[in-house]
C-alpha cells in the first residue's frame, strides 16, 4: 500500500470534466446539505490549480513511461476513485454530419451494414476459435514434451536413486518457461497480466482502460498464457481467452490496425465507441464459448457484464460469434486429435461425459449440495489480494514468477515422493503420464495424477475416476497445497486464469467430501452416496461460484461443459448459495480487483439510500462552456489547461444584444475539437469570407481512437484570432436533466443510455452543471449507509 | 377482415395524449415535410370531436360488454394502430410523496424490500410449479380414462365389426370435452384463448392488455387447457403455462386480489407498474421453466421478450423463480409417479434421454441440418391466420371447436383404420395404449401410436423409437394430416399452445427425412445415418424455430428439454437458419398476432431509415397542459372530455405578472388526478385557508391498478370553483427532449427507460409537444422503406 503517496497524475488528461471557473459566471446554487468532497467538485479547483505545473511535468514522464509500456504504479485503495480513467462514448454523437450521413443512407445501405455486422461477428468467432486452438495445441505439445522428459528422468532415477536431480530438472524446466512468460508480460505489456476479465468488464461498463484492446496485448497474452500453463503454474488458460476474444473483436471490427499501420478501408462505419463495444462483447462471448465449449454461456457472460446495452439483434450476433468460435475450435481440434469431423467435444476444458444414469441425485442430497455451496471460499480472496500487492518492479516480478514456478515443482515433487497412495493401473485409466515411482508394477502413484498433469486433466480425473482412485489423505493434502500455490500464483505478473485452479481446488475438496460421506454412511444402502465424482463437480461449482460470483452464466457454462443438463438444478442451487453467502462477506474477485484499481465503475443501479441526493449536489459545477462560434485561441487555451482537462464542453448561445444568460444548444467533445483544430477548420472573420473547410465524418473516424494530444497541434498567433463554428459538429440534442432530479433517476438515465456527459440545466435551459461517470461512481453503499469515495488524481 | 368497418371505440379512453387545443395556445411549428397522418395527430381533432357523443354512447356499451367479458371485435389489420390500448408506467413517478417515502426508508428498509422480492419470486415459482403439476396430473388422468374407454371399445368391436360405433364414441367424447373448454373461454374470458404468449409479450413491452393478468383469466386458462388437451385437439399445454405464470406473478406480488376483494396488506410497495412488471417477467420465466423443465431457458425467454429493462439483481430473482418452479413441479410429479425424490426429469414435456454415444453427429451432417432449418415452415402461418379470423360469436366459436374436435377424432380414426403398418410389440415399447386392431397378435398399429396418444408422448416416441418403428408412408400421411389439423385448431377459441403441435409436425417430417436419408445411403457404411430420432429432433427444432422465431431462448429450452448438450450446436444452427430464412418471408407467429391486433408494440430500435424524422414531426401537438395550481372545474372538464381522453398532462408554471409563455415544471397522470379528485384534495381559496387534505402514497396504491373512471366521481358546483395544488403529486423532473432530436434518439430514450410520456420542449423549456408510445410505434419499416401506420380509434 506504500504507493498511495505517489499518486500524482499518471495521466491527468483524463479528468472528465466539471471543475473550472474561467468562462461562465454561473455558480453552484446548492443550498442543501452536501456530502463533503475532499478532492473533487467545485472546492478543489484551486487545489488542482496550484498543482498544475507539477501535473504537466508528471504527464511528460508518464507518457514516456507508457511508451515503455509501463504505467506508474496504481494506487491500491478501494476508498479512492481514480481520475486517470477516461470514459467511452456509448451514446452516439448525433451531430449534423452524423445525421446527414444517416439520412443519405438508403434502406439497402442499412441492410448491407447489418450484413457486414454479421460478417464481422463471424470473423471474430473464427479468429477467436483459431487462437484458442493454437493455445490448446501449443500447450498440449509443449507440456507433453516436458512431462515426457521429466517422467523418463524420474523413472531412470527411481531405480538408481538420486531423485533430487529429477527435482532440479523439473524445477529448472518450469522456472525457465515461466521466466519467458513473465518477461514478456512484465516488460512489454503489463496489462496482459492476469485473466483480463476485470479489464473487459470495465471496458463494457464504459471505462477506457489504456491499451487493453491492442494487438500487442493479444500477442503477449497468448504467448504468456502458453508459458504459464506449460511452466506448471497453478493457473488455467480459459480466463485469458475472454480477453483475447475481446482484442480480436476490437481489431477486426475496425478494419485496420493502428499498431501495424495498416488500414483496409473497410468497416469504417464501425469506428466509434458504440459499435466497437458491441463487437467487443461479441468477442468476449466468443472467448468464453471457445474456453468452455459453452456458446450460450458466452452470451450470458456478455449479458451479465454488459447488461445495460442489450438488444435482440445484438444478442443474436453475439450468439453467432460464440457458435462459430466453438465450432472452429472443435473442428480444428478434431483434426488435431485425428478424429476429423467429430464435433461432440467442444471447448478448451471439457468436463468429460457424466452419464446421468450412474450418477443421478436425490432429494435428500440437495441440502448437502447447498451446504457445499455455502463453503464458497472467502479466504482465497483475502490471501490473493495481499499477495498480489507486493512486487511491482518488472525485474522482481520476473524473479517472483520464477520462484513460484520452482516452488510449485518442488512442492509437487515432494508430495509425490512422500505419497504412498498406489493405485492399480486399470485398462481404462485416463492418465496420460502415469508415474510408477515406488509403486508395484502395474500400479501408479495417484498423487502424481493430480500434480503431474495439466490442470484440465486433473479436474477431469477428479470428476470421473472410479471411486477409490484417490485416498482421502492424498486429496486433503493436495487441496491444501494447491490452494496456497494458487493463491500465491494469482498475484504474479503472468497471463493466467483463475477458473481452472478454482475448479481443481473445488473438485478436490468436493471429492474428499464425497469420500468421507460414503465412508460415514457405508453401513446402510449406500449406492447413491458412493460416487464421489458428483461431489467433485458440485465442489468445483461451489468454489468457482464463490470466487467469480457469476450465477446465471456460470450455471450455463458448467452445464454446457458437463454436457449433461441433469446437474443443472444442483449446480444452480450451489451457485446461488455460494453467491449469497459470499456476497455477505466480500465482493466477487473481479469486483474487488476493479475497486482496488479505483476504477469509476457504474453498477446497474444507484445505491439504495441515495434518493435524498439530487443532480444539484452530484454535478460538477461551474462548467466550462463554449460559444457556438468561438475564438480559436480560447479553445486552444481551454484544451491546453492541464489543471482541468475536461473532455466534454456544453455549447451555449448568447442572444446578441441582450444580457440574458446563455442557453444550452449543444455538447462537443475534446476529441472533436482536436480534430477540428488539426484540420484548421477556422472562419477568418477579418477577411469577411468563409474559409471553413468542409470536414467529413471520415476525418473524425480516421483519427479514432487515438486522438493526438493538444500539445502536438500547432496553432499560430494569427490562427488564434480566427473563429470556429461548432454548429455542425456539436451534438445538438444532448440529454439534460433539471437540477432537482434525484440521483437514482440521473443514474438510470446515465447508465441505460451509456452516457458520458449529462448536462444539468435550470428551468430556463441554462447550463448549471455537468454530471460525469465519476460524479456518479463516487457514491457507494458502505457498511454504514451511503459513503462517498475520494477522488484521486492518479 | 369484415370487421374493420366496425371499429368505433371499443374503449376510447385509451388515447394516450397529444391532440387537443383547448388551453395552451401553442402551435405545431413544424416546417419540415411530414408524413401524412390520416386519422392521427393534430389533423384529427375535429373529426374526433364530431364523433364525441357517439363515442360516449359506444363507451357505455363497451363497458357493459367488457363486464360480460366480451370485448368488441378487434380489427384484424396490420396497417392500423389501435388507440384502445393504454400504456403502462415503467418509469417510476418521482413526485414529492415518492421521494419522501424513499428518503424516510433506512438501509435496513431497503434490505427488507429486497428480501421480500426474493420471497415473492419464490412464491411465484412455487405456485406456478403447482399449477403446472395440477394441469399435468389432470391431463394424464383424464386422458388415461378416455383412451382406456376408447381402446376397450375398439378392441371389442375390432373382432365383431361395427367400428363405426367406436368412431362415434371417440368423436362424441372429444367434442363434449372440447365443448366444455370452448364454452368457458368464449363466454367467460375470451382473453384466455390461445397461448397468451403474445399478450405477455405486449405486457412486458409496456402495453396494457385489458384483463390479461386477472385471476379469472388464470382459472379459465387452466381449465381450458386441460379440456383442449384431453379433448384430443392438436394442441399443447406448454404455451399457456407462460401466461399462467405471469398471472400468478401479477397476483402474488400485489398482496391482494381485486377480484376476490381481499387485501392482505402486504407487499404494498410493489403496487405500481414498474415493480409488477419485474414480477410478471419472473412469472413468465417460471412458466417456461415449468413447461419445459428449462430454468435457464425461462430466464432467456424473459430476457428476449423484455430486454429493455434488464438488471442483474432482477435476472437472479427471475432465475430463482424459474428454479423453484421446475423444482416444485419435479418434486410433486416424482411423488405422483411413485418415485419420490427423483428430480432428474423436470418439465411438463420431456424429450427423453438422448444417449449421446449412440447418436453422435458428424461434420458432414451439418449442411443437412442447416437445410432442414431452412424448411422453417411459412405456409403454416398464412393458413392459421386466415383460419383464425372467421368466427367471432361465442356460440359459433364453441360449435367450431366441437367440430374440430370431432373431425380430429374422425381423421385420426380413419388414418388408423386404413393403415396397415404393423410393428412387433417389443419388450421395451414405450406406448402406453398400443392398439392391436387388425395386426397380428404381438404386434401393434404404429399409426395409432402417433394419433392415439397425448402429443407429448407422440413426440417422445418419434424421437426415441427404434429405427424401423414407423414406415415412411405412415409418417408422411401423419405429417400432412396433423399439419392441417393443427392449423385449423390454432384459430379456435380454446386455451392451447402451439409448441407441441409444431414439435410433433417437425419431429414427424424430420424422422421421415432421416428414414429417407438412411434408405438412400443404405448401400455404403451407414451407421451414422441410421438413427432417425436425431433427425426428428432437428426437424422439431426447425419447425418450432420457424414458427416462434426465438433463437437463444429456444436453443436453451430445446437443449434443456433434451437433457444433452451435444446437440446444442446443430440445434443452434438449425434455429438460426430457420429464423433467417423465416424472417426473409414473414414475421414470427407472435409478432404477426401482435400486429394483427394493432397493438402499439415498440421494437428494440427505431426503424433504420428514420433518422430524417425529428421529435417535432413525431410528437402530438398542441398539448393540453395544466397549471401548477389549477381550478378543479378545469381538471374535471379536461378529464371528462371524451374526444381527447389524455392520460398524461404536462404541468406548467406561469410567471405571475409577466406575459412570457409558461415553463414546464412537471408531469401528472390521469390516474393521479382521479385519485386527487376522489379524495377531494382541494384548496378553497375563497375562505383563504388551506384545507387540502394530506394524501399518502398509500391512497394511490390502494386505487392501483383499477382507477375509477372520471364519470364515477361527483364534483359539486362549489367544488368546481376550488383550486388544486399539484406540486406535491406531479413528477417534478420529467424527461424532456428538444424539438430537433432525431427519432432514433427519442426512441432510444423512450424504450430504454420504459417511458409513457416524453415531453418535447423548445430551448426556453416551454412545452411544444408530447411523444407517446403510439407516436413512435406508428413508424415501421415496410417493403418500400419507412411506412406510417394509420391510427384507429378502436
Amino acid at each position: 500500500m506504500a504507493n498511495i503517496a505517489k499518486k500524482v497524475s499518471w495521466s491527468s488528461r483524463a479528468e472528465e470534466s466539471g471543475v473550472a471557473g474561467e468562462r461562465t459566471p454561473l455558480f453552484n446554487g446548492s443550498e442543501q446539505p452536501r456530502l463533503s468532497r475532499q478532492l473533487s467538485g467545485g472546492g478543489s479547483v484551486f487545489q488542482i490549480g496550484r498543482l498544475s505545473t507539477v501535473d504537466l511535468e508528471e504527464e511528460i514522464t508518464s507518457d514516456e513511461d507508457s511508451q515503455r509500456g509501463r504505467p506508474k504504479e496504481i494506487p491500491h485503495n478501494e476508498k479512492l476513485l481514480s481520475l486517470k480513467y477516461e470514459s467511452l462514448d456509448y451514446d452516439n454523437i448525433e451531430n449534423q454530419l452524423f445525421l446527414e450521413e444517416e439520412r443519405r443512407m438508403s434502406y439497402m445501405g442499412f441492410r448491407c451494414l447489418e450484413i457486414s455486422r454479421w460478417v464481422v461477428c463471424g470473423l471474430i468467432g473464427f479468429l477467436t476459435g483459431l487462437i484458442a486452438c493454437f493455445i490448446d495445441i501449443a500447450v498440449e505439445e509443449l507440456a507433453g514434451i516436458k512431462y515426457q522428459v521429466v517422467k523418463q528422468n524420474i523413472e531412470k532415477f527411481t531405480e538408481v536413486g538420486g531423485l533430487s536431480i529429477s527435482l532440479i530438472l523439473w524445477a529448472v524446466l518450469n522456472s525457465s518457461i515461466v521466466m519467458l512468460g513473465a518477461i514478456i508480460v512484465a516488460f512489454f505489456e503489463p496489462i496482459a497480466a492476469g485473466s483480463g476479465i476485470p479489464q473487459i468488464k470495465c471496458y463494457l461498463n464504459g471505462v477506457k482502460i489504456p491499451r487493453v484492446v491492442r494487438l500487442k496485448t493479444l500477442v503477449v497474452k497468448v504467448c504468456g498464457v502458453i508459458c504459464s500453463v506449460v511452466g506448471g503454474l497453478a493457473v488455467g488458460k480459459e480466463g485469458p481467452m475472454i480477453h483475447s476474444g475481446a482484442v480480436v473483436a476490437a481489431g477486426v471490427s475496425q478494419g485496420r490496425s493502428t499498431s501495424l499501420k495498416r488500414d483496409f478501408k473497410i468497416f469504417e462505419y464501425f469506428r466509434r465507441d458504440t459499435e466497437k463495444r458491441d463487437f467487443v462483447s461479441a468477442g468476449a462471448a466468443a472467448g468464453v464459448s471457445a474456453a468452455f465449449g459453452a456458446p450460450v454461456g458466452g452470451v450470458l457472460f456478455a449479458l451479465e457484464e454488459g447488461a445495460s446495452f442489450w438488444n435482440q439483434m445484438l444478442t443474436w450476433r453475439i450468439f453467432f460469434a460464440s457458435m462459430i468460435s466453438t465450432f472452429t475450435l472443435n473442428f480444428f481440434l478434431s483434426i488435431y486429435h485425428k478424429n476429423p469431423g467429430d464435433l461432440s467435444n467442444p471447448g478448451l476444458i471439457n468436463f468429460g461425459r457424466f452419464e446421468s444414469d450412474s450418477v443421478a441425485y436425490n432429494l435428500y442430497e440437495i441440502p448437502l449440495f447447498i451446504m457445499m455451496g455455502a463453503i464458497g471460499k472467502n479466504s482465497f480472496m483475502c490471501l490473493e489480494i495481499c499477495l498480489s500487492l507486493y512486487v511491482h518492479r518488472p525485474c522482481l516480478q520476473v524473479m517472483e514468477a520464477m520462484l513460484v514456478a520452482a516452488v510449485t515443482a518442488t512442492v509437487s515433487f515432494t508430495m509425490i515422493y512422500f505419497s504412498n497412495d498406489c493405485q492399480p493401473l486399470g485398462p481404462e485409466h485416463t492418465e496420460e503420464y502415469p508415474l510408477q515411482l515406488f509403486c508395484a508394477d502395474g500400479e501408479y502413484n495417484s498423487m502424481a495424477t493430480a500434480f503431474f498433469n495439466t490442470p484440465e486433466r486433473s479436474v477431469r480425473s477428479l470428476f470421473h475416476n472410479q471411486p477409490g482412485t484417490y485416498n482421502p489423505l492424498t486429496l486433503g493434502l493436495f487441496t491444501l497445497t494447491y490452494f496456497f500455490l494458487a493463491c500465491w500464483t494469482y498475484g504474479l505478473a503472468v497471463s493466467a486464469g483463475v477458473f481452472i485452479p478454482s475448479l481443481l481446488i473445488g473438485a478436490a475438496w468436493g471429492r474428499l467430501f464425497g469420500i468421507l460421506l460414503a465412508s460415514i454412511t457405508s453401513s446402510g444402502s449406500v449406492s447413491i452416496w458412493a460416487d464421489p465424482g458428483k461431489y467433485a463437480l458440485i465442489g468445483a461449482a461451489a468454489q468457482l461460484g464463490g470466487i467469480v460470483r457469476m450465477t446465471l452464466s456460470l450455471t450455463v457454462i458448467m452445464v454446457e461443459a458437463t454436457g449433461n443438463v441433469t446437474y443443472g438444478l444442483p449446480i444452480m442451487l450451489v451457485l446461488m448459495t455460494a453467491k449469497i453467502v459470499g456476497d455477505y462477506f466480500v465482493e466477487g474477485l473481479y469486483d474487488i480487483h476493479i475497486k482496488l484499481q479505483s476504477v469509476p465503475f457504474l453498477h446497474l443501479e444507484a445505491p439504495a439510500t441515495s434518493h435524498w441526493l439530487t443532480a444539484r449536489e452530484v454535478m460538477g459545477s461551474p462548467v466550462t462552456c463554449l460559444n457556438r462560434i468561438e475564438k480559436v485561441g480560447t479553445i486552444v487555451d481551454i484544451l491546453s489547461n492541464t489543471s482541468t482537462n475536461h473532455n466534454g464542453f456544453p455549447v451555449v448561445v448568447q442572444v446578441t444584444g441582450s444580457d440574458e444568460p446563455a442557453k444550452l444548444c449543444g455538447l462537443i467533445l475534446r476529441s472533436q475539437l482536436i480534430v477540428l483544430l488539426k484540420h484548421k477548420v477556422f472562419v477568418e472573420l477579418a477577411r469577411s469570407r468563409l474559409t471553413q473547410r468542409k470536414l467529413q465524418l471520415k476525418d473524425f473516424r480516421d483519427a479514432y481512437p487515438r486522438f493526438p494530444p493538444i500539445q502536438s497541434i500547432h496553432v499560430s498567433q494569427d490562427e488564434r484570432e480566427c473563429m470556429m463554428d461548432l454548429t455542425e459538429f456539436m451534438n445538438a440534442t444532448p440529454y439534460t436533466v433539471p437540477q432537482e432530479t434525484s440521483l437514482p433517476r440521473v443514474f438510470k438515465l446515465f447508465r441505460a443510455l451509456g452516457l458520458r456527459h449529462l448536462v444539468v440545466v435550470d428551468d430556463e435551459n441554462r447550463v448549471v452543471g455537468l454530471v460525469t461517470r465519476k460524479d456518479l461512481a463516487r457514491y457507494h453503499l458502505g457498511k454504514h449507509g451511503l459513503e462517498e469515495l475520494q477522488v484521486a488524481q492518479t
